[in-house]
C-alpha cells in the first residue's frame, strides 16, 4: 500500500507517526500497596507523573524523545488506524 | 530529625519513598502539532501511555523499577510532606 498517495494533511490536525522514547528517574512519596502490584506499576507511576513534579515527587533525570517516522515502520493495526483518522477527517469537512 | 522514631504505619494507608525508574520506547500515532511543542511533549506522551496500548499506541522497549529507599533521601519538602500525610491520617482515625 502507497502511503504517500494519502493527503498528507487533509484539514488543520495534520497526524504522524513517531517514535518516541521517555527515560525517567524520580523520587515518589506513594502508598505501599500501590506499588506491590508489579501489574500495576507502571499505570501508578504515569499517574504521579501526570500530576507532575510537586512536594510528592522529585525528578532526578528525565530524557525525553520524539522523532517522526515513516508510516511504513508502524505496524499494519496502526496504518489501518491512521487511514480511518484521516478518512473521517475529510468526511467530516 | 529522626524519623525512625515516627510510627511506620499509622493506619492501613501507608506511605514510603520510592526511587523509581522508567524507560520506555514506543510509536505513536499523534497530532503533529501537539509533538512540536517541545515544553509539552512530556505531557503530551505521559497522556498517551496512560491511555495504553491501542491502535495508536506500539509499544517497543519497557523497563519499570520502583525501590523503596531511606526517607532520608527524599528532599526536605518530600520529608515535610510525609510528616503531614502521616500527621493526618493520625488525626482523621
Amino acid at each position: 500500500m502507497n502511503f504517500e498517495a494519502l493527503p498528507r494533511q487533509v484539514n488543520s490536525v495534520d497526524v504522524g507517526v513517531y517514535e518516541c522514547e521517555i527515560h525517567l528517574k524520580f523520587r515518589l512519596i506513594e502508598e505501599k500497596s500501590l506499588l506491590s502490584d508489579r501489574d500495576q506499576l507502571l499505570q501508578v507511576l504515569l499517574d504521579a507523573l501526570t500530576e507532575g513534579s510537586d512536594d510528592f515527587l522529585e525528578t532526578l533525570q528525565a530524557t525525553v524523545k520524539a522523532q517522526e517516522v515513516s508510516e511504513l515502520k508502524a505496524s499494519p493495526q496502526m496504518r489501518r488506524q491512521l487511514m480511518r483518522l484521516r478518512n473521517s477527517q475529510e468526511v467530516s469537512q
